[in-house]
């Protein structure tokens, strides 16, 4: 986040979003679908269930930020804002505190009043060190909050310290900046990540799994987004949350599609092949579309 | 509903479509999110349950009503009308058609054939005499088509007796019309309403709350909505189907999201929150947003 | 499919792609919904339950058909493709390949893998010629991928009869071209499908009916449609993914109301009368919309 806010800091607004957007895109389609793939191939005598409240609850919150996200983007497109280019910016800082609170309270309500409702399996999860939120009922409240900060930090270090690469990497191998940051940048910033969801997956622990790949999308998209519309509010950057018309179109179906395959709470590997499919698909759209918004 | 025709004889068809589209909005993401949460909040020890297939039926009339009013919206939007103009206002009244025959079948389906399957619980309901189609299992049939129309009455006189004051408010308050007939009219005329929703949640009967709350969207957007272009049509007022692309949007995603929450039929203070919050979202949004039509 | 390829061969691309979205539309629609409305009049005292979980992987591959469907509509509506016009198409054909994999491997798993799982009703089935992949259990996995070849070749080849007939009925009906691609025609094409789909229906078997209607439109969207792309491909045609926004937003709205009317398990005839209803509204903003890429 501290690189996130860096970049931002020397006005690189939009390599920000769209890192960001293709870390919750490749956290959600590709990580899960892996996972799903591979877990669902070596169990695949059997049907790998999770817990359906806690991801769609999670869905739920997907859902919300690409509310957030959507009206900015649809009032510019549809050029009827008040004053032209403010009124968006007054908005997603708005609509940034307001996801920063759902974010807030989400934190809450898991660790603190509901604990074992969405948890219901606490003795199977804390055997891992990097699973974010899921850990929380054998740590104290601080300790969680404590290693979710140190988990962002460690996640946007590790993306930001490619980002000022990008641009040359772009010319160099004939790519559009778009792919660059939305599908090959998250990547290589997500693989630890990767690495670890998989693993549970093939242990058949299959919440935690959800917990690393739902958790950081829905983190990213409520927590990093907001947390970096606000910080450019104080340094003024203009950063806004509106991310053009066609990252919003893709993160909408997106979210959809992740919705609904979560919304039964089983998995096999047929459903990973078709979020790593989903996800091929998503990738080669942004090796075709070149970003207008940044030749402005 | 009389005061609607009313405005709608004087030509006032913009300001009747946005102050019934807030109505919607209002009932599915206010009015619902502030019982979900209040509800949630007393009673959090336990999880609160609803009927199910009642809400699921609702949800797939108020998709309906997305899809009849989106196509008009599309349409107009591409261009791609065989009479420009022309094409919209015949589609709207079609569709209008269609949606009253859905609306009828629905009332007949409710009342008639299975009752008992998607009203499990009569004796907890009929305690309040502002559930609008619970009560049908404890009335007759005609009593409850006679309630219907007197809170559509109702409802109808409470919000056009502003819709008149509109113009005045927005000049001296500095806000644009569409927020005060999207946003502030509705939530004045759904005063009533919100309070027995809430009654009803925090007395853990969430079948009468989502009774009123999606019952009273579904009726204005496939009963209210489509009779007002009916009457339009005799009239000779050109109200039609299209909401224009901006609120169409609005109204598209707010139906996920309240379809999504109500599908699994429990809730907890956690989604009436992000109900509240994505409301918060949409009115921030119509606050910065100018409806060109009306300049037109 | 012959015909599909002939009528491409002549460079009828537009006819073709209209003509199997229509043919999605009507089974996914139409066919399902009058199925479902006779059905739930027959059956009127209960509740007819199909098998939730293939409908649920359908469901998801129409999704990831949309998906495959809507990005270079969307690519090519905002204007944001690297190289104007040919990026599009160059999308499209890695999209087909990915969607043929994916639809190969649905095969693979539903012949193979979790016939168990996912066919739980086998001593229930069979007993009809004409529902495609159902068949399975029963038949060795080669008979079975030689019945799919042979259903889809006379799927296309009545359909595919009347698409030189097109241009001359639009004239004299007065009527669009794209209604009669997109409605009428799949109406005609579909007709003993939609015969068997109610048959099936009627005798309380749900799940040959679904398979019937919503395996057909999966059919045709994961596998008839790429196909086509890439043998335009290989005979320098250039069919793309690219329906148009109009089109691609009415098969988005029908996709999301067919998987939100299947995801519960359960039917009743005012499932149906929705569906057919939406169909209506569909049909009826074909009637009034014009194709401009006809025009070019």
């Amino acid at each position: 986040m501290i690189i996130s806010i860096y970049a931002l800091n020397n006005g690189m607004i939009r390599v920000v979003q769209q890192s960001l957007l293709g870390s919750i895109l490749s956290n959600m389609l590709l990580v899960l679908g892996c996972s799903f793939f591979i877990g669902g191939i070596i169990h695949h005598k059997k049907v790998q269930v999770f817990n359906k409240a806690s991801a769609v609850v999670n869905s739920g919150l997907l859902l919300m930020a690409v509310m957030g996200i959507m009206f900015p983007a649809v009032l510019h497109f549809t050029r009827t804002e008040v004053h032209f280019g403010k009124s968006e910016l007054a908005l997603s800082r708005f609509s940034s505190c307001v996801m920063l609170i759902a974010y807030a309270s989400y934190l809450f309500f898991q660790l603190k009043s509901q604990v074992n409702l969405y948890n219901p399996f606490d003795e199977e999860r804390g055997d891992g060190g990097d699973s974010d939120e899921e850990e929380a009922p054998e740590l104290t409240q601080w300790e969680a909050i404590a290693w979710l900060a140190i988990l962002t930090i460690w996640v946007s270090l590790l993306s930001g310290y490619l980002v000022d690469a990008i641009q040359g990497a772009s010319d160099s191998w004939n790519m559009p900046v778009s792919f660059i940051s939305v599908i090959l940048l998250p990547i290589v910033g997500n693989a630890t990540e990767h690495g670890s969801a998989i693993m549970f997956a093939m242990k058949d622990k299959l919440d935690i799994t959800i917990g690393v790949a739902i958790g950081s999308s829905t983190q990213i998209s409520m927590f990093v987004i907001p947390f970096c519309v606000v910080v450019g509010w104080f340094m003024g950057q203009p950063m806004d949350l509106n991310f053009q018309l066609f990252e919003t179109a893709s993160l909408f179906i997106a979210v959809l599609v992740v919705a609904f395959m979560l919304q039964e709470g089983t998995s096999n590997y047929f459903k990973g092949l078709m979020l790593i499919l989903g996800y091929l698909i998503v990738a080669a759209s942004f090796y075709v579309h070149v970003d207008l918004s940044n030749d402005d």
